[in-house]
């Protein structure tokens, strides 16, 4: 269907949500210098026409303009008011959100949102929507907030035979690992103070078991390798048996532990999405990407090696990336034309985890006597991993043995961890991390 | 005027040049599996039409496809070809190559260039040009090779109010400054090495110089604060007076040596665009920039900090953002509709470089007696420059005086300069530095 035109020279914004991301982004649309901006830069003048909310209390706006009268409850009702152009979900969840954002791309009104939980699960069915209906579908603020790396695959790296994108799209844990590399304390007590700090929720589960990067590293190798990938596909390790001891430890031998999302097209072909705690040696740019920011590296055949850093969560720059999306809304209502055939996804094969090669860290706790080292290196050989480097540390009547093992199947390695549980002189298995060489980039 | 449509399902590609770049280009269009990955991501087939040269001898490919029945010495004809859709120009040059891309946009056919000298000098007035004929322009290869930066700037963050764009975009300079750092030696061995390993030229002055950066920075500072900016607005400083002894100290003092293309939005309105060698704190994400590689760090009020990353020179690296500007190309012809408007440019005015404030760096070798270093402070304290810190090191019968300011006024630093030149206590004045600050960013 060819796409609807603005009504007039104004684009008219309905608003799901006015929360943080919500009530930056109204503020950013509102404030006179910006509204003049964005005009001159569309050719169109952006009218907030109405935001839904889950109750009418007061919004706390700084913006002295804020308009209480367009608060509604009624978010059905607000998607399908034929003077809207434009829905900008910002509200979260999956049931009853994306009911929503098919009632408005079915009525033919465009839709952003930063909703990466849902846009895992429906974005190819909800682009196909759009498309259908001659709208957009755009959801830059969903991956690595402020960072604009969807169009980066999406256009600029079009033309690019992408084989792996890899990100740290998680601030949260990320600020927990870097405090704890800074010598900020274990993992319970930092994460106590990113809490504090605003920077972890109450209930950190989404971030520090991983399923939030999950949700993020669907999104982006479906966009790297036109491809349907939802959560589901993303095999997912977190952070929370990560100890200040290990990250330490990887310090001394040169590498940062980073949660890292990783996005695979092996062999041309098959597909590989994996969150797991890793070692990025230090030389590696993703090393230094500190605190709550977030970066995502992509290499590809002809590009080489391509890096985008920057703030990945808050109000102002998921905002900022929201605002990026209506601006190309804007312009494309304004341009007219057809619009962009969507791909069909290519099916391709997983490549199942236990087929994945990399190197790998592991910690384990051993009784302190002869005859030890011998019992648990050959549990190693037995299944073929073979180990680069080991140092025993002297701990109280016990020894703990880090190890770091050459390139191995993750196959092996768990048939490794296994035996290793039940071997009667192992006392502990400690975390087991990913390593990644510096000659593999 | 209305977009040109493709006359059937092929886009049309006219050569102009067939170096380093054209060939990478030609051999990626060609090659079979990109091929039809561009054709399924467009819907149109890309057909190399022509290929300008200027000589035919025999063109070195690897491509066993390589089809030199399309070489041709006569440039002005082929951009003229009523069957050129879109005219790639990898030649170089300006005088004679701008002639032939505006004949090119005024037959409708649109053009993709990497020229950065040629785009810092017309790049506006070939814009308005396109736009007037129905055609697009674009130059994503022309800055920062691989990297997508001028396309983040004019989509990504075109609802953004971009305040500061600071970028490392010669790589034969920071492959330098960075080998000095590691302590490869004092610039001059450097250099020959850098030409002996093919990153530099024979001739590198247009690099060493930083003209090459200059003309890169206009075109970033054009795009970032929507208004024309040519080379000649650009103060340009090069890495030729930058010393061994520099770079290690910078390094004591917890900073790296970059050679810097900085573009600032001055309360909100005055421009300033300057390259210079700049110490860049090592915690800054651009300090950690080495060898080759180019990076472009922007400062925006929404999204704060951004980084891009990656491969800023080479064949293929920049083939694959000329290669993705062809894929836009191709999809705006195929969508149709109306081009977007070229922003009317802003006036702004430019403040003078006497007028910007800067932390500095500057060593000054003097007689080692009594009174010298009252008397050379003297001169700071005279043009209200506040001196931060200073060290003494001893060097044969002398003493090299190590200064690191305050913030202060260029002007108030060159009249500093001029003093200390002129006062005879004074040897040698060194290489004056800029500082950026940690809390600046």
């Amino acid at each position: 269907m060819a796409r609807r035109r603005p009504a007039s020279t104004t684009l008219r914004v309905a608003l799901l949500g006015c929360g943080n991301v919500g009530l930056a982004l109204y503020e950013l649309l509102t404030e006179p210098v910006q509204r003049a901006a964005l005009a001159e830069r569309t050719g169109l003048t952006f009218d907030v026409v109405g935001i839904a909310v889950t109750s009418t209390a007061p919004v706390r706006s700084t913006a002295p303009w804020f308009d209480a009268s367009l608060l509604t409850t009624d978010a059905a009702a607000l998607v399908l008011r034929p003077d809207v152009d434009v829905v900008v979900e910002v509200m979260g969840g999956i049931d009853g959100t994306v009911e929503l954002l098919e009632a408005a791309l079915r009525s033919g009104a465009s839709v952003v949102s930063a909703n990466k939980a849902l846009l895992a699960v429906h974005g190819r069915r909800l682009s196909q929507l759009a498309y259908d209906h001659g709208a957009d579908l755009r959801y830059e603020a969903a991956v690595a907030g402020a960072i604009p790396i969807l169009r980066v695959l999406r256009d600029a790296l079009a033309g690019e035979q992408v084989h792996r994108v890899m990100g740290i799209v998680n601030g949260t844990t990320n600020f927990i690992l870097s405090t704890m590399a800074a010598g900020g304390g274990d993992y319970a007590a930092v994460l106590a103070e990113a809490q504090r700090l605003g920077l972890a929720e109450r209930d950190p589960a989404a971030d520090v078991l991983g399923t939030d990067a999950a949700a993020k590293a669907a999104i982006l190798a479906s966009l790297a390798f036109d491809c349907k990938v939802t959560t589901k596909d993303v095999h997912c390790e977190g952070i929370t048996e990560v100890t200040a001891a290990d990250v330490a430890f990887a310090c001394d031998l040169g590498f940062a532990v980073k949660l890292l999302a990783v996005c695979e097209l092996l062999d041309g072909d098959e597909l590989s999405v994996r969150v797991h705690p890793t070692m990025v040696p230090l030389e590696h740019p993703l090393a230094a990407v500190d605190g709550a920011f977030n970066a995502v590296f992509v290499e590809g055949a002809s590009c080489g090696e391509l890096m985008l850093y920057g703030r990945g969560a808050g109000g102002r720059p998921t905002a900022s990336a929201v605002l990026g999306d209506l601006v190309e809304v804007a312009r494309s209502m304004r341009r007219g034309g057809t619009p962009d055939v969507p791909l069909a996804p290519k099916v391709r094969p997983r490549r199942p985890l236990a087929a994945i090669a990399s190197a790998f860290y592991l910690t384990i706790d051993v009784a302190d006597r002869p005859g030890v080292l011998a019992e648990v290196t050959a549990i190693f050989g037995r299944h073929g991993v073979s180990i680069r480097s080991m140092e025993q540390l002297d701990l109280a009547g016990e020894a703990r043995l880090v190890f770091v093992t050459h390139v191995a199947l993750e196959g092996a390695m768990a048939a490794t961890v296994k035996d290793l549980r039940r071997c009667r002189v192992v006392d502990r298995v400690g975390t087991l991390l990913r390593v990644i060489e510096g000659d593999q980039n």
